[in-house]
């Protein structure tokens, strides 16, 4: 165990700001006094948006260098992308924990219900999700994976986003058989409650859910 | 969110004094000065051991009468048992979250390594466990589950479980392919780093594991 | 291999008499001269109803008691509810068989369809059906699980369970590809070979199934 | 259901009568007054042994013969061979039941122990079983299927082949977990309880497990 | 590896001719200059069509004789018929490699969409293909299997077939998350075009798949 | 269909000549005179050695750019490095077919053996090769991966290479029940023969089996 409270850094692997600052508000109320400072970063290097394998693939090599910038200083880190990028070669890299977005919110989920369902944002991910969720084991627990699949123009439209989420949510609800709910995406934590009270099932949102488990291993020291 | 600091019960479901006193050694670290304070608490109604389905199902009763009890006061629960006695049943009888440590315990290996390998207790609860995991899905990810199998009176004998577990984790390391082990008891926190550095693969302390997810959950809200 | 024919306690461990009148029609036809006695009992302490994973934990333990006091005159149990309540904790009390229903209802399904279909009765139990498939390692198999989902009052009226029943096994077969269904609940034997010939697909009593298999168990002596 | 009791064909694909003796034995226990007539048959053109999957595919034409003639008398077929040849295109040729023995003999398995092992007789045939597994999505709950592996003249000598029995139920027991066998063969009945007192775990023979299940079918009339 | 350039007999099971030219067309681009000879045969005592697991398991024996007498020219089989009747058997019989049109099919598809759909002929085949796709251990990346199910005489009309099979192609990929396709039938190579440009998704046409992969096999001499 | 033969780029991500030269000779095979041109390339900016999930992940840009420059060429491309890197994001970045040697490797294992043993090289790629095998879906025919565990230089040294990859393929056989082994790595194929030899079972070599399938896609023209 840490003395001093230990440092988590929540890095944002695309470089829109305003997706690290959705994810500040998300962390928000795990800032706990005593407990780990969250501090939350985004990854210059990394695209606006990331949204193919190749995006995923090319955020690796930054990241880690920014891993090695800040490991001295770090108690943990939490990847929020909802493709884990670089999740397992930032395990290599450091001997800090590492959690990814997508595993913690999925992992979280299984102690939330049944079967799960993603919402994603991008139709192109859903292959890539259900390969990690492949390479997770927990296929079976999964009731399914659909996509918002609005123009990125339109995700700034809250409304308009929402709305679609909880369409999305039903879907996976009533023709999946969801009975929870796991947010494909970071830094949209303030959609989270409405998914819920509209859907009527939990919903996890997977930064906070990672973010979560990092400052329980910051504090074990394990 | 809970603007008082909320609490969490981490309810051993035996009656064993001391297996609550080593569960309230094990949470120590999660005592976060602004957190959810940790309150760990005895099943008196329990027996001194749970090692039969029959143990299992038998705290039930007791245990959702004390969550009855506690409901008001509670932010969460953590049920401190192995088996994750009444998980399901607490789920349905409180809208606060109720976490058990075996599922927590596996979830939280999975961010630690590809396969788990689980150091039972009892032979006897071996088959249980498979239940578990394969009602909770994992089973791809399990490399094993094998009992340290001595007589509850060793149990007290701390070399010689200390011994006795390290065996039983380099079995599962070498022989099924472990790359990380989860404890499969409560209040047992003082082997695991010993664990950990004589077997050289990660080790999960389960009610650790949990009441972390737990500390996550009081502070999110949902 | 018993010289006396041996008894077979069916019992329903909801404390409805008209449920174990129920059972006691379905398994008539199991009544074999020279075989078994079958004899259903009800369960006094149980409840009414057992809707709720509460319920089914709660009944172990009367069950556990009922158990040992018929043992010395057992040859085998079978526990009849969907639920297998009490299942694996009975298995360890006594040296007789036990079946459940809804693992050989399974079971027996899969002798008869390569997808299965549960018409469950009530939608909180889907998820720990979904559980206990899980358990038994053959979600493969599952099709899906979906509930009547009408009052327990309407429950009463047999032209609308019926109904809804057929409803149900309708989309089990067209929606989710079940070539076969159980039943998911004890003593309605009487709505069975309808929904056969409504449905077109072979339909499982569980209760049936169960006992049959008992049967075995019993004349073979292991 | 039947006025008649009804007669359940337990066919030996192969054409060795001392097997078929051996089934008989075997399926005496299940011989009840007023319960269905088990009668044994030999399929003349079977090989002398199953131990290909040419022997399996071999055998399908003229069992299928052999259920067209008994068809108009029978209401149930156990097919006594552990690769159940010809179950599936048996299904088709009748609408009465038929039952594998490899299929039953995993299915009762699963009612005994957590993970089932397989004794094979023949080291070829084990990939065949592990296909068929796979096919009934049973996997999971399959500890290992290990061969006896002696020389088809030695299977002649009782002794030697029980201890090779012994020898590999104890590794399926020890080394890959198992709680409960299945022996992979028919017509060895005999050898079933010395196997099961001296490995110490319940031991399935599958023609009496599918025989078991056929007298149900029989009676129940689905 | 072979000095001659080798011979590949591609063997339809059905004794319908026009089938076999249809697969001859369809292997018609794998003949290369130096490659491997293909060399489509009839198998004379094989039924009109394949539709039933006893038409299935009936090819065998006369598929083995066949292979009994090409055996000495061949260096590899593929057996054309989506239920892969006789692979197993014919890997006895002879040392060559021999490949199914339904396995390389799927294994094809493995490469080329992360979830792949089965567009079966007639809907009594779908419960067979799931058997096989659970023998082969990928039911996970199985999205379903739904068949045009028109009449025999109907298939002639090629203009309604591949109606239909869009139609089933779509439902795939709408409902079920399909991101390939697989045809589930020999010879109807002409479709696979037309198929895949509507659907807007990778279309195997499983007897090309085969084949293929039979070319690598005989070239590098394993 | 490409009028002209075509061209499959088989790509070692390794900036090593060595392990070019050794795919060059493995691939030697499949130059067939009227098919496709195979020609093997370096991947300049890559490591000397890939090993690690950095290593892996790092290759992905810089493999993108090559494919980038040889696309308008290019009829197929062949990942040739046993984790597969960069997979899916050449999926995304051309039309053309890209096949990973690990992928294909093990799918041409799935023709071959029920259960399939990797002999891995180094023991740090177990878990990434698991979680690829899981993204696969293909767990269940995994027998196991175990590593050579030799020191890169000792590589060098054939006859100890060999050795340990056949001490290894034997204890995939007996320890774990492989039918059939997949070589973890590229450019070995001169141990192929030995191995398949000396442990009795079939040895795939996956750089032969990818370029294999890539034959047939170029020819097939999808």
């Amino acid at each position: 165990m840490t003395t001093h409270a230990g440092t988590i850094f929540v890095i944002n692997p695309n470089s829109t700001e305003k997706v690290t600052e959705g994810i500040d508000r998300a962390v928000e109320p795990l800032r706990i006094v005593g407990g780990p400072r969250i501090e939350c970063l985004t990854l210059k290097e990394g695209p606006p948006d990331i949204q193919t394998q190749r995006d995923v693939d090319g955020v690796v090599t930054p990241l880690l260098v920014l891993i090695g910038e800040l490991d001295r200083r770090a108690d943990a880190y939490v990847i929020a992308c909802f493709s884990d990028p670089g999740l397992h070669a930032a395990r290599e890299a450091t001997s800090k924990p590492v959690l990814g977005i997508m595993e913690c919110g999925i992992l979280t989920a299984l102690t939330l219900g049944q079967q799960f369902g993603v919402i994603a944002i991008f139709a192109g991910s859903v292959p890539r999700h259900l390969r990690l969720i492949g390479a997770m084991g927990v296929a079976e627990r999964c009731a399914g994976d659909l996509p918002v699949d609005i123009p990125i123009a339109a995700l700034a439209d809250a409304r308009k986003t929402s709305q679609r989420m909880i369409e999305i949510g039903r879907r996976l609800r009533d023709e999946k058989g969801a009975n929870v709910l796991v947010m494909g995406c970071a830094g949209m934590a303030q959609y989270r409650d409405e998914l819920e009270n509209e859907i009527g099932i939990p919903v996890v949102e997977p930064t906070q859910a990672a973010t979560a488990m990092a400052i329980g291993r910051v504090r074990l020291g394990w």
